[in-house]
This record gives C-alpha cells, structure tokens and sequence, in this order.
C-alpha cells in the first residue's frame, strides 16, 4: 500500500479533523473517531482489533516506513514536517499519527475468557495520567477487565492514550455507573474488595482467588458509600509511615499483585 | 511567640532569597538551606528535626495560625498576599512557607535502629516526580532508609519535596556513588536483590527476610553493570501483557510490599 495523498498544508481539512479529535471529547463523540500518536501505540491498538481508518506519517522522521504495511489502515498519507508538528501531541514525535474507530465500552458487551476473572475498579478518576497508570499496570498484570465506574473523561482522551503508553487498547476497558457495575458485579458472582480506610482487613489476609474486582477510589475522597455498603469486605494496606495515603495507581499495583500471588500459588 | 516582622514588598531580599533558594541548587548547596511550603511538608520537617530557620505566613490565607507555635522557627514573619503568591510554589496553596536547614545525607552516617533493615536504593533516579513517588511509597512502607546512587539531582529540589508529600522528610536518605553504596552493603551483611530483566528471579520466590537492599534502575535505561554484578539476586515482576516495563514507582512498591508481607509472616 502506498500513500494515496501528500499534505504540506497545515490549514488541510484533515490536519483540522486531527487537531479538533485530539482536543475535544466532544468531537470524538460526535464521530466515533480518536486520535493516535507513536509507533507502540497504534502496534498495541492494531494488534487488539482497533480499526484504523487513516494513517498519516512524515517520511522525514519515521525512521522505519516498512511497518505501514502491517496496519490495516483505509488510507495513507505523507505529511510534510511542519504538518506532522502542527499534528503533534508529543515533543519526542516518532512521525506517525492514527485516526482510529472507537469501540464499544458499554458493561454489556464484557465477557471474560477466564472463569475466574481477576479486575480492576476505579470510581470516577479524575486525572488522566492516574487512569493511564492504571492501565499500565493492568497490562502487566495481565487483568481480565478493567472498569471505570462514573467515568469523568472518555477513554480516548490523549493524556489517557499517552500515560497508559497504549494499554488503553491492549485491556478490556468497560465504563457504567455505580450502581450499573455493582448489579453486574453480584450477578456474576464477583467478591468484590474494597479499598478502604475504614472496617478494613489487611489485603494480605483476604483471598483474591476467587472471582475478584478490586475497587479503587480517588485519592481524595476515597469511595462512594455505595461502594463501601456493597463490599464483600474491605481492605487496606497499612501505613506506617508519616502520610496517610497513597497514589492510587500505586496501591492498585500493591492489591492487583498481591491477588497475582495468591493465584499463582494455588495454580 | 509572635511575627517580628510584615513584609509587603515584592523586592524585599528575604523575598529575593526565598526565590532563589527554591530555584537554584546551586544556592542550596552554598547556604545550605533550602525552602518548603504547605502545613503537612513543614510539620513532617519539623517532627522529623529539621531545624526550621524562618516562617513566612499569610495571614489573609492561613486558616489557622495557632500552628505556629509548633514549629521551633527561628524568626516568624508576616507577609502581604501578594508577597506570598510571589513566592508560593503551587497553585492551591496554604498561606505558609518555611526556610529550613538541610541534613546531612552521607552514606557514612547512615544508622539503623534495627536490626534487619529493609531499605530501597534507586540508582541516578531523574524525575523529580518519580523519586518523590518512591519517598512516598517508602514512607508507607515504614523504610529503614532510602539511598539514592549516583543522585542526579538536590534532595531539596521543590517537585521532590512535593510529590514526596514531604516523604523526603520522614524517612532516612542517604546519597553516595553507586561503588560506595554496594561495598557499604557488603560490610554490613545486606543481600542485594536488582529489579532486572535478565537471569532474574519471579520477586515472589526470593526470600526478603534477611537485611535486604531493593534497588532499582531508570525506567528507560534499568541499572549498571556494576548494580547488577553485584547483586544478590536479580528479581523481576513477570509482565503478562502488551508492553515491558512499568512505572519505577509502580513496581519499587510490588517488591517491597512484597517484602512487607514476607517479613509480616515471619513475626
């Protein structure tokens, strides 16, 4: 496949198209397109089933133009240097921009290929880079789903994208409020653990071998009380230090892992 | 005690110095001072004998000044709003700023009131966020020390003292070259396990009982050859899914956690 359009205008319909996806949630909505940025990224979004509909690619920076071929994309396009930066998120650019097809989150669509799934529940996380980071450590732990519980951004937002260094696409992410996740939760037969401050276990004497959701507040305000009425237990890690809290990405790594290790005993 | 002293003026020197001490490392190490701000940074400092030299407060911000009087402050000053918002670092600031003198953070002051440390060592850390995120984690951890090899940055550098929540107060942290540092451990008895790649352990088939040192690389170049000659062991969290590395913060807290829950058994 070759590109089927050179652009070296930076006032061209699409690099508008480009910059208006990448900035408003609005946009993205509205089309069910986002933007894309970097070579890992668009690889992980191909490689989990995403539909890329058009590549745009600057031949001065990508190094590699041989990879193109392996993206399904409907069209092709070189763009000039001062297009590509116009485009850009990032300041370290590796010269390739995707505009890609969004997929279905609904909680309706999650099914799982495990019977005994292991996931992650944030409620209403603010700030990207913490849902990014979450994701990430989703990835590596290789989780069955992750949900976003009264979701306060959409998923394609490009802090999300870039924090989460793709595994936005490579997880099972589904979004639903509150009280839609905690139903599916009980129906589904999930315990569901808590990370809690108070009428808390510690994690390490609760057993994550079962169908678990690990449920993670912000840093903030914690948990809603509808989270906490709905727990099968509540757990905590202790802190035995100066402060009182943690980064939420960091203690979901510290619970998400523990449950890993449970798991790989038992196997 | 009370304020000897209002200042209103934007160009008065203590103002200038404040400024400088807070921008410039340089400054730091000739006066040995550094600059702190927020409740929570200068009461950690203080509970963790820091000699806090001067106090500058709001009056129109700080909520409750009574707190004052906690803190051993050389000198308590009164400043104008506008005075303050030219020194203040964040945006959602709390009306209080302190000067304060720095520790010493040799290595060969370095001594445990334990028997059976358990410290972290990360290795020419760039990021301020990233090492204020290990402190933190550290901190929760209730560390016996944090040492920083081959340090690339002033401990006092203001992103370190904020995204450690004043962590870089509370625990022990030492600094020292890399090859300092491992013979220091050898002397001492330290098994030292390097969060590596290659010819490496799963984290959760190591015993962390004994004295032990994590230590952990940069998230893009991992640790030195002489780190990983030198290891004990080398360990890894097993990554299941789309990409290979995590967040320094991310896994530092998996490994001692882990190491955490080990030692929690054994008691």
């Amino acid at each position: 496949m070759q590109a089927t359009k050179y652009i070296s205008s930076t006032q061209n319909s699409l690099v508008k198209k480009v910059l208006l996806l990448r900035e408003k949630s609005r946009e993205r909505k509205k089309t069910g397109l986002f933007v894309l940025e970097g070579l890992r990224e668009i690889e992980i979004a191909n490689n989990a089933n995403y539909h890329i509909d058009t590549i745009l690619y600057c031949q001065e920076i990508l190094e590699n133009s041989d990879i193109l071929q392996s993206f399904n994309a409907n069209q092709l396009i070189s763009v000039s240097g001062e297009v590509y930066k116009k485009m850009a998120y990032r300041d370290s650019t590796e010269g390739i921009i995707a505009i890609a097809k969004a997929k279905d989150h609904e909680l309706s669509s999650l099914a799982f290929e495990t019977k005994n799934p292991l996931i992650l529940i944030a409620e209403a996380p603010e700030k990207p880079g913490n849902i990014g980071a979450l994701l990430r450590t989703a990835d590596a732990a290789n989780l069955d789903a992750v949900l976003i519980a009264n979701p306060k951004t959409d998923l394609y937002n490009p802090n999300i994208i870039r924090s989460s260094v793709g595994c936005v696409f490579s997880r099972e992410v589904k979004m639903g409020s509150t009280t839609e996740i905690i139903s599916y939760l009980k129906r589904e037969g999930f315990q569901i653990f808590c990370a809690a401050l108070s009428a808390s276990k510690d994690y390490t004497t609760v057993d994550f071998k079962e169908p678990t959701a690990i449920v993670v507040g912000t840093e903030h305000s914690g948990l809603s009380t509808e989270w906490l009425n709905n727990a099968s237990q509540n757990i905590i890690i202790p802190m035995e230090g100066a402060i009182d809290s943690m980064n939420v990405s960091v203690s979901a790594a510290i619970l998400i892992f523990e449950a890993k290790r449970q798991r790989k005993i038992n196997k």
